[in-house]
C-alpha cells in the first residue's frame, strides 16, 4: 500500500486489468516546493472536499463504463483461493523440516534443517528458470513442455487463459510449491550421511528437469493425460516421483553406520525430538488442505468435498497405523501414528476428487496398514530411510494411484462428470490399467533419470561424508555448528533453584 | 488437477452443480493405439487451434445459457472462507499438542503428543459416523438430532440448504474440527497418568455422543435456541463441555504422584519445554481467528468485526494475567501469560458477535484475572490439572457465556439485529437468565454423561497407569519410547569443538 | 453461529449492512412456558413447513428488493482476503518468537518467549487506544493523523469508505499486526540483557506513538506520500523503523557480557535451539505472504504477482547468504541461511509491487549478501545484536527502499500504472531521490524519538539487569522459572531401556 489516495483507487480495480490509472509523479523538486508551500498553512485542507467529490464522481463513471462482471469476480476468487492453497503447500516445508529433523539424531539436526530450509529456495529458482516451462510450456509436445523461461511469456505460453482462470503468477507459485515438495521428500531418505552439496545439486536437477518432464506427461496435457491416467493432486506425479528419487538416493548411499549389524539385526537409531516431529506432522496435515483442495485450481464446491475426503483418509490412516503397530509390537508407536496420517494423506492425493467418502476412508485405512509393513520391508532389504519417506511417499503414492482404479465412484460429488469408474464401482479394468501404466512409466523414467543424477554426483563429488564425520555428526563436519549449543550446560549449577 | 483440458473446463464451473461436462474416457486399448499413432508424427498439432475454437465457443455458449449469478458467487465465497476457517481450527490441534506437551514433564511427552495427534483422527471418524447426525440431523427433535449417518444424505438432512450457503462438506469439516477441540481440552487435564486406551475410548464417546447432543440443543436448533440462549462460537457448547468432561476425568483419576504432599503443600511439577508451549499458544491464537470469525458461517463484514473483538479479548487477557501473576508472586509467570491469552479467547467466544469493542476488552480482562485465581482454586481442592485446562476452558467458558448477558450491546456492529441486550446495556435480566440456564443445563448433562463414561471405563479397564509406570513416565510404560532419544548424549564428547 | 434459524438468515446477508432482521427475544418466563408446553407433545413439528415457506418467501422478496451487486461481492472478497492476510501477519509473532528464542541462549529462553508473546497483546491495545488514530485519523495533517480513539468513529474517520473497500475492522487488524511487527523487531536486538519492564513500556510507546507518526507520513497520506516516496509494504515504514529503534536499544544497553573481549575478539554466543529458529524462519516466510500481498489492501490479480516477487527475493536471499557464508568461512552457516531468507523478504517489501521478477531476484540476492557482511560490521563497532535484527530489518530495509529507485520497472505487472521508474529502467534519479529522502527522514525521526524513550527509561528504571542476573540468566532473575525444567533429568536412570 502506498497511501490513502492509492487505496481509494481500489475502486478502479476493474480498469486495472487493461491499464492502471495513469498518474504522473510530480517532479521531485516541484514537490518539495509544493510541500513547503503547504505544510506551513492549513489552506490546503479546503481542497479535501473537492478532491473527494472528484474521486467519487470518477469512481462512479469508471464503474458505469466498465462494469465488474461475475466472471471477473470468479476469476479473482479462483486466484485468491489457489494462492492461499499455495501458501499452505509452501508451509509444508516447515512440516517436512520439523518431521525429518525430529526423526533424525541430534548430531545431524543442523544438516537436516539446512536441507529442508534451502530446498524450497532452490526449487523456486530452478522452477522459475526452466522447470515451469518444461512442465507447462505450450510449445512443447506430449513428452515435454517448452516456452519462455524465467516466467517471461504471456499466460498462454504456459497453457493458461489470460482472460479467465488462474493468473500466471498464481499458477507458477502453486506449481513451484509442488516441485519443492518432491525435492523435500528426497531429503529425509538420504539424511544423516549425504554431503550437503550433493543434495543441493540433486534438488536443482530434480526440480528443474526430472519432475517437470513426468509432470508434463499428465498435468501439462501430455501423453498420459491422453490415455486417461488420473492423478488429481499427485500421489504419483509428486509423491512417488519424490519417493523413487529418494529410494535411489538411499540405495546408492547405503545404510547409516550401525543401522544393520553384521549379524543381520536392525538397530532403531531413534529420532531425537518427537515433539517437533509431531508438530511437523500436524503442519503437513494443514498443508495438505492446500495440496489437494487447491489442486482443483478453482474456487468451487468441489474444494470442500476434496477437503473432506482428504481428511477422512488422514484420520483412517492414523488410526490404522496406530492399531497395526499396537497389535504388532504391543505398544502404540508414535512415529507410526505420524507416518500413518501421512500415508493416508499421500494415498488419497490421487483420488480425492473422484472417490466417495467411503472410498477415501478405505484408501487411508489400507495406506495406514501398508506403511507399517513397508518400513519393515525396506529394513529387510537394507534400504536405510531414516524417516520412512519411501514407505510414506513411494509405497502409499503407488497405492493411492492404483486405488483410483478401484474406488473411483461415478456417484460421488462429481456425479460421474469425470467419467471415471473404478473396478469396485462398475468400471471394469480399464481405469486400473491406465493407472498401472502411469505408475510404471513415471516410475521407470524417474528411476533411470535420478540414478543417472546420483551416479554422476557419486563419481564426481562422492555422495557420502567420511566415516569420521558421520560418527561425529554432520553438524560439526559439514556446518561447524551444533543445533542445541549450550543446552543444559548453563543450568547445571541451578539444580534446586526451582 | 488432471491436465490442461480439465483446467480449461473450469469455465464450465457453473454447470458443474447440476452435472459435469460428460466425457467418455476412450477405451484403454484404443487410446494406446491413438497415442502411438500420434506421438510418431506432429500432424496432431494441427488439431490444437480447432480444439481451442470449439472449447472457446462452447464456453461462451455455456455462459450465455446458464449465467453465473451474484448469489452463486456469494455461496462459493461463503464456502471457501468457512473452509479456510475450518483449516485454522484443525491447526489448533498443533497448538494444543505443543501447549500440553510443553506444560507436561519430559517423561510423558510421547504420551501427550500421541493423544493430541490421534484425537482429531478419532473425532473425524466418530463425527462422520454418528456425531454430525446427532448434532444437526434435521429429523430429530429439540433434544437430539437424527439423520443419515456417514454423511450419506443430501444437505437438507443436516439442516442445510442445497442451493445456497454452506455445502454439506464445508459444514461437516468445520463442525468436526469443533468436536475435536472439545476432546482435545480433556487431554490436558488428564495428562501424565491416564491410560492411553481410556483416553481414546472417552474421546470417541465424547465426540460421537455427548458433545453432539448438547451442541444440538443450541446450534442444531434445539430447545436452548428456542429460549434465546446465545453462544456464538461455543464458550459453553465447546469449551465448557470439554472443560466439564476434563474436570470429571481429573477428579476420577486423582492427582499425579507428588503433586499434593501429605502436609498439604502443592508442588509445581513444571513443564519441560516452554518454547513449544509458547508456540502452541500462538498457534491457538491463530486458530481462534478461524474458530470465532468462521462461526459466522458466511463471508460478510461481520467476519472482520468478530476477528477484532476476538483479538482485543486475547490481548486484554494476556496483559491481565501477566499483571495479576506479577502482582501476586512478584515475577511475571510465562505460563500465566499463555493461559491468560487463552482465557481471553475462550471468554469472548460466546459473545464475540454481540458485544462491542469495550465489552470484548473487559471480558478478556476479567478472564485473564480469573484464570490466575482459578488455577489456585483447583489446587486448593486438589483437582490436579497439569495444563490448567479446566481453569481456561471451563471457568472462562462459563464466564464468557454469562458475560453475554452483561455486555451484549445493541449498538454494536449488528446494530441490534440479534435482538440481544445485556444487563449493562439496558437489557435487564432476561438474557442473563437464558445464559445461566444454558450454562447449568449443558453443564449438568455433560457432568452426568461424562461421569458415566469415566466410571464405566474405570470399572472395566482401570483409568490409571501403575505407580511404577507413572514414576518412570508413560513414554516408556505405554509407548516403549522416549521423546528426546539420545539428546545431548552424542555431543558430550564435543565440548570445546565450537 | 447461534442455531439453524440464524444460519438460514444468512440469505438475508445483503440486508444486514443496513440493519439486521429485527427479532424480539421472547420474554424469558414466557419462553419457559412455551418450551414445556411444547416439548411435551409433538404438535409444534407441524409448524416447521409453514415456517420454512415463510422464510423462503421472505428470502426471495428480500433478494428482489435489494439485489447483491458485484461491487458488494468485491467488497466482501477484499475484506476476507485482507483479513486472512492479517492472520498470517499476526502468526509472524510465532515466527519471531521461535527465531529469537532459538538464536538466544537457553538461560534466557523464558524471557525472550515472554517478550515475543506479550508484544502483540500490547501492540493491539495501544494501537486500539491511540496508534490507529495517529496513523490514519483523517482529521490530522501531513505530519500526524487524528480521529476518534478506541476505534470509535465511523470508517471515514480513519480515511476509509464506509460503502466500499476495507471495513474499519479489517483495516485495523491488518495495521495492528504491522505495528506489532515493528515492536517485535526490537525484541531480538535487545535480548538477553534488557529488563522486561523496559521492553514492555518501550513497545507501548513505539506502537502507540512513534510507529504511527512516521507511518502516517506515507500510508496515512502525509507529506512523504505527496513527494512520491514509495514503500509498498514497509521496508522502511515497518522494518527499518523497528530496526532503528532496535539499534538504539542495543547501543544504549551495550553488549552482553563476554561478547567482546578486552583483546578485541568477538565470541559467538551461539543460539540454543536451531530447530525452533528454523521453524521460526519458515513461519515468517509464510507470514510474509500476508505481509506483502495483503498490503494491496484488495483482492485482485496484483496479489499473486506480489506473492511471486516476494518469494523470488526470499529464495535469492537464502541462496546468496548461504553461498556467501560458505565462501567466507568454508562452511554453510544455517543461521546465515535463515537470515538471508529474511533479508530477501525485508528487501523486497518496499518494491514487491513495482519491480519485475528479475528486479525481485536481484534485490533478494544483494540483500542476502549484505546481511552476512552487516552482521560482521555491527560486531566490528561492538553493537551486540543477538539475533541479527538490525542487519536483517534495518540494513536490508534501507536497501530495499533504495532499490525501488533502482529497479522499479514501468513494464512490470502494473504496466506503468504506478508511474514509477527506477534508475535502471529509464527513470532517472527522481525516484531514487524520493527514496533517499524517505529513508533519511523516517530514520532520523525514529532515532531521535526512540533515543528519547530509551534514555528516559534508562534514567528512571535502568535498562539493564544486574550482572549477576545476566550471568545466571534472565529466566531465573526476571521470571523465576526455567524454559526446560527437568529436561533429561528424569531420564538419566533410563539409559539402556531403549
Amino acid at each position: 500500500m502506498s497511501n490513502l489516495v492509492l487505496r481509494n483507487r481500489s475502486r478502479f480495480r476493474k480498469r486495472s486489468k487493461t491499464g492502471f490509472w495513469n498518474t504522473s509523479v510530480p517532479p521531485f523538486d516541484k514537490a518539495i516546493k509544493r510541500l513547503f508551500g503547504r505544510v506551513g498553512g492549513w489552506a490546503w485542507v479546503a481542497c479535501i472536499p473537492l478532491t473527494l467529490v472528484i474521486l467519487a464522481t470518477w469512481g462512479v463513471a469508471a464503474q458505469a463504463q466498465d462494469e465488474l462482471t461475475t466472471a471477473d469476480l470468479q476469476t479473482t476468487l479462483d486466484n485468491i483461493w489457489v494462492l492461499i492453497a499455495a501458501f499452505l503447500v509452501i508451509f509444508m516445508n516447515a512440516g517436512f523440516g520439523m518431521l525429518e529433523t525430529g526423526f533424525c539424531r541430534q548430531k545431524n539436526a543442523v544438516n537436516v534443517l539446512t536441507k529442508n530450509l534451502i530446498v524450497f529456495a532452490l526449487a523456486t529458482l530452478s522452477f522459475w528458470f526452466i522447470g515451469f516451462s518444461l512442465m507447462f510450456g505450450a510449445s512443447g509436445n506430449g513428452w515435454v513442455g517448452w516456452g519462455s523461461f524465467f516466467l517471461g511469456g504471456p499466460a498462454e505460453v504456459y497453457g493458461l487463459d489470460s482472460t479467465a482462470g488462474l493468473s500466471k503468477d498464481t499458477f507458477f507459485l502453486f506449481q513451484a510449491a509442488f516441485a519443492g515438495t518432491a525435492a523435500t521428500i528426497v531429503s529425509g531418505a538420504v539424511a544423516e550421511r549425504i554431503k550437503l552439496v550433493d543434495f543441493i545439486i540433486f534438488s536443482v536437477l530434480l526440480t528443474a528437469i526430472a519432475y517437470p518432464i513426468t509432470g508434463h506427461w499428465l498435468w501439462g496435457g501430455g501423453w498420459l493425460a491422453e490415455l486417461g491416467f488420473h492423478d488429481f493432486a499427485g500421489s504419483t506425479i509428486v509423491h512417488s516421483v519424490g519417493g523413487w528419487a529418494a529410494l535411489m538416493g538411499a540405495a546408492f548411499l547405503g545404510p547409516r553406520m550401525g543401522k544393520y549389524t553384521s549379524e543381520g539385526q536392525v538397530s532403531a537409531l531413534p529420532g531425537h525430538n518427537l515433539s517437533i516431529a509431531t508438530l511437523g506432522c500436524l503442519i503437513l496435515w494443514l498443508g495438505w488442505f492446500g495440496f489437494n483442495p487447491g489442486s482443483q485450481l478453482a474456487a468451487d464446491l468441489a474444494v470442500p468435498y476434496i477437503a473432506v475426503t482428504t481428511n477422512l483418509a488422514a484420520a483412517a490412516g492414523g488410526v490404522a497405523a496406530t492399531a497395526t503397530s499396537w497389535a504388532l509390537s504391543g505398544k502404540p508407536d508414535l512415529s507410526m501414528t505420524i507416518n500413518g496420517i501421512l500415508a493416508g494423506l499421500v494415498g488419497v492425493t490421487a483420488g480425492c476428487y473422484v472417490v466417495g467418502y467411503a472410498g477415501a476412508f478405505w484408501i487411508g485405512l489400507v495406506a495406514g496398514i501398508l506403511v507399517v509393513f513397508s518400513v519393515g520391508f525396506f529394513d529387510s532389504i537394507k534400504i536405510d530411510d531414516p524417516v520412512g519417506a519411501t514407505s510414506v511417499h513411494l509405497v502409499c503414492g503407488i497405492w493411492g494411484t492404483l486405488a483410483v482404479g478401484l474406488f473411483a465412484n461415478p456417484n460421488n460429488f462429481t456425479q460421474g462428470g469425470e467419467g471415471i469408474a473404478g473396478l469396485f464401482y462398475g468400471g471394469g479394468i480399464a481405469q486400473l490399467g491406465a493407472q498401472i501404466l502411469g505408475v510404471l512409466s513415471i516410475g521407470l523414467f524417474t528411476v533411470v533419470l535420478s540414478s543417472i543424477f546420483w551416479l554422476i554426483l557419486k563419481s564426481v563429488l562422492g555422495l557420502r561424508v567420511s566415516a569420521e564425520e558421520e560418527m561425529k555428526g554432520l553438524d560439526i563436519g559439514e556446518h561447524g555448528m551444533e543445533a542445541y549449543s549450550g543446552f543444559l550446560k548453563d543450568t547445571t549449577d541451578m539444580t534446586g533453584v526451582m
